[in-house]
């Protein structure tokens, strides 16, 4: 992968205004590697919020817009304008601005959940498809180097066939009934109207089923799920246990939390097969433990000694210096970045590129539904619907 | 407690003659604080075997016994006879010598699972709560100091309410057909007429387990479970996985295997409450890890600073010197020569013990049995009988 | 910290061209925070290959020089020149350049160590001084978060007196002869002319001593240094162990190494104080130790409970997702940003800014000539000249 | 080796009485695998405290001895008398009894470090090799299966010519004047009339430098130390640093401390040759890092894939089992009780005993008095004596 370009594509961004967290991550991630430029926005639902958080990112001013509607409208009208849209919004406002652009013909680059419902997600998944635009759903975990090399090592078959997946996905920060302060995030995120029917297993869960996926290549064929919510008043669940069954046979459990105190960030995925055995944490992300069968465990290292050539592409420094999220989640963009020059020229996308997509968001979201009936369902067995 | 002794109590031992691992554990364990001293034994089921395994133990020729009958006879009619036996038999071999000494005035301490099936279970149940006697079942995980610590500190109050318990044990030794060549440990404990129907979850299952309800204080209400056989023709179960859920309302998950390449002997459990949360793991016992929710997080390590009196009275060396797997076996051993000393002299046991017991052993039968009907039927949630 | 900024100051660079390792680096760091914008290049001495890395860096064709002299005086004249030089070439070729930009009023940062022989140093530093603009030394490892979480906690007094010091930066590049291979890095820095008389001590014991004086706060008094090199035939150190002796009477030992196994950047800092000890690693950087005495350690993450807000304003993304190397090297670009900016209006600069200057890289040569003559001397102690 | 016997050596001990620390370590250690059985003491030097020592051990009232002298005398004068004495005093109260005990024909096991002054040492040696009984001297450290497994790799020729040997014993407990308290440990060891004239450097300094030596077999050619005592009014040193130079040529680092906070017995090796380096920390000792250049690091565990067949003779329980201090003791105290039967036999000992002995314990007490004799000289280079 080029790492540093001199020909930025210009980008807008809906959501992401002031005190919004994952707007700047958005933003240095576009940024890191040189691929993306920000000129325009429609960075809050409030015009005032918007006017001066676009002012805070040097936008011109006519390129601050007060509604995504009119971002879309008027930079497809632009010569200049932005072929590319990222989309931070609370999960409801996720299908609505993504179908304005596509229509606009604009790439889509858009958090997770992929949307607030299962319907909205199906529509939108139409959209994609009808439009032939790019469209990025930020899995941004899957951009971290070693994540890539344990996906290359399953597929190298270096593994065996796969028996058992572990993933889990605690944090802490809703341990106490936050969004009962004034603390936005905790406020939309435990809120039906704006999340949709899903809690954590939305917000994070969604990333560990993603991550078991992405690196395992297995299909959930049927799951099991137990959602509670263990916070006194909150509606959505804070906390989910999964027993997944794949398609091949495997076994696996998956478990997000929000009230599990100690864990920020606790990702952490453990693979193990016929012959050998993965583990990685998102907390140290620069190192994967192998564990192949009557070896002794290795440790390898982020672009260290037996890291392999696949995992090479995605790594900007040398190893034994760390790189970290922010690093993971610009890889992302920055296939997404090759995808958009790809698609803009009439190219077919480069074949290495993984970067998440539409199918990976309409599949997160059965995921979703499925651990929602489940757990209706006194957490009976439910099929993961192709 | 006290660690060193000079009033050895004689015991005798069934099973554990040359080449069987658990025996030579046993008796280290029970010989490391000086509580007891072995005496006698039936040491194997082969007579050649028996004679010269107690040879090499030093035993008296004439206490050197063909078969348990004999012995539970001989030894409750010596003046000096032993006053406890240590059962380390295949499965199927505990709740007959467990019975035939108990009814002949001998305290015993047996090895875990407590019987091959349920209804050998409950009979041994009854003679035990008949014979008077001192029973102890050796979950010696339980011995560990830190998991006292953890156990303490979740009685305090200190975590609050419990929302969450995660409790693990992979192991990696079964991962091949090892019962298809010469391998005496693998053969009976994957064999159901001598370990009963429970593979994988009965041998290191019901360590998990009895772990989680030792520190929680918590009962499991219900439970819904999958097993699985991964290897090839192998009978028992080698993977199992369970969902919990306590009587308190809190959500748990358990995993066992045997085919996880990387794990030795991976125990480690994860309990969170409204307030705290804890982590401990087996392989690098003298830690504790304690989250108090809006801290940072601790490392409390064995006897040092942090480290509670309750937890000083099961440490025999100073903080930073490790203790391993033998100490905590030995600490229910010493707790068992307490029990076994306060019976003989009609005394109460001591308050402070908690060595396991009989009803531990029914209720890890009790789970075993729960897993297996859950999984039978498709996971659904299986109540677990008191 | 402002970490993303629509106001890019346009900045040069001398090396850095095709394959230039570190050249990269400084782009990505320069470019992270969207602080900088590279528009002019003298990228190598080899007046192709200088061309050739132009274009692949999108630079205009005019922009791309052959030499640094006629860079300094064409930027200087244009009124769109650059406002600060990056000078990221073999040591040799430091003081040069620098001295080149300054006299044509532009601001310069440079890579570490400061020059190659201590004359250049000096020299370097009246032109800093004489030229009133900013100066910058990359040592990078001080931009860490948690470093400056460190810094901060020394300077609050928690620790106490300080009485040891341990700082150590092994690495195994260099344990084989590379330098007989085709490895440009090996080649130039095991090489007197162009690295100075300094190999391993230079290269990378530079930043180990100047980490140690960055976070404690205590000027080295003396030292007594022995240095080795264990290739056959390598001409300088490539390992390096000092005794020092602090002003305040605190001890400490610096170790550096290119021969130890198993270590890629391994620098760690330890210092131990009457009431409070800390650790630091950069190879998991989000993380320090905090140890109290008479309380468990602590482990405090970026960002996470316990990390302060002295720190906080060096961090990007939320606490558990971890950051990296090019994240503290960004936070040196951007404190350079800020002080260039400062200048440029003609204000003082924000006395919150720590990059490292010229003071620190003439104490870095200082310190690199103190252990080669305590060496020589049989490593009797040297005084460290203020 | 048998870690089970039914043949105890009857041993004495001199100290070891009531609250004594170390007392109750050597008496469990020597318990363990069944090779001694404890029956005579002068455990204390007061005579009240004595004869209860003696009591709550169970020690027959004629064999608990007012003084070390009667016990030699008397001891030696019954034909059931005790076959070797376990010396656990004070230092300035080795010399002494291993005398009267060596030439009444008994065989010691001695504390470290040898004795309290060189002199004292000198005259030990002679008596020892005159009496041609068995002396052990407890570096306990040595026996670790994992630090085994790490000398056994060194003389594998694994690591080709080791270049660098760092070593270090750091604790915090004497980070206050804690010798002004009432605490029997820090008053005698800090007092240079019992514990002589090193203090740090003689209590685990000499841990430090055994461990490196037994390791790495290489001897030190010369030191230059520096000795500190941070604590106002401590009159022996409480850190100390040292630089090595080994007679291959290596380079070498030693610290020893006791104020630095954090450390409980923080005793760490790390050797680096020219083809792999070995880490192995005191506090995880069922662990070894092996770091084989240009391979990932491999963590070996005791017992487990990859831990030699000359390791495994010392290990008692199955892999993932860990293993602690007293196991390690223990070890010392079997190979100390293998080599008395040989003794007492009149046949040669074992060839692969491995127990420190009179020869480890001069040479440690050389390494005290060489740092001291550098670090008066103002840390100058002191040749160690062979």
């Amino acid at each position: 992968m080029t790492f540093y370009s001199a020909n930025r594509i210009p980008y807008g961004m809906v959501g992401g205004g002031r005190n919004a967290l994952i707007g700047s991550v958005h933003r240095l991630a576009a940024n890191l590697d040189g691929n993306f430029e920000l000129v325009a926005g429609a960075l809050s639902s409030e015009p005032e919020r918007a006017k001066a958080s676009a002012a805070d990112l040097g936008l011109s001013p006519d390129r601050a817009y007060a509604t995504y509607e009119d971002m879309a409208k008027a930079e497809s009208a632009r010569p200049d304008g932005i072929r590319a849209v990222v989309i931070c919004t609370p999960n409801h406002v996720h299908a609505g601005p993504a179908k304005a652009f596509l229509e606009a013909g604009i790439h889509v680059i858009c958090d997770k959940p992929l949307t607030a419902t299962l319907e909205d997600a199906e529509e939108l998944n139409e959209a994609v498809k009808a439009s032939g635009k790019v469209f990025v759903l930020t899995h941004n975990y899957t951009g971290y180097p070693m994540v890539r090399e344990a996906r290359s090592r399953v597929r190298s078959g270096e593994l065996g066939e796969i028996r058992v997946v572990h993933v889990e996905y605690p944090q802490d920060w809703l341990a106490k009934p936050l969004e009962n302060t004034d603390h936005k995030q905790a406020d939309w995120r435990t809120d039906p109207a704006r999340s949709g029917p899903g809690g954590c297993v939305a917000d994070i869960g969604t990333h560990a089923f993603h991550l078991a996926r992405f690196v395992s290549g297995l299909r959930v064929a049927r799951l099991a799920a137990e959602l509670s919510s263990f916070v006194p008043g909150r509606v959505l669940d804070d906390n989910v246990q999964v027993m997944l069954k794949f398609e091949n046979g495997a076994s696996g459990m998956l478990w997000a939390s929000q009230v599990a105190p100690g864990h920020e960030n606790g990702l952490r995925l453990r693979i193990y097969g016929e012959r050998s055995g993965l583990e990685w944490t998102q907390a140290d992300p620069n190192y994967l433990w192998v564990s192949e069968l009557g070896q002794p465990r290795k440790l390898i290292t982020r672009g260290g000694h037996g890291s392999g050539s696949e995992s090479a592409r995605y790594i900007r420094v040398p190893a034994g210096h760390p790189e970290g999220y922010l690093e993971a989640f610009a890889t992302i963009y920055t296939e997404a970045a090759a995808a958009v020059r790809a698609s803009d020229s009439g190219e077919p996308a480069p074949r290495e590129l993984l970067q998440p997509g539409i199918d990976d968001g309409l599949e997160g979201m059965r995921f979703i539904y499925a651990c929602l009936e489940s757990s209706k369902r006194n957490s009976a067995w439910v099929g993961l619907e192709r």
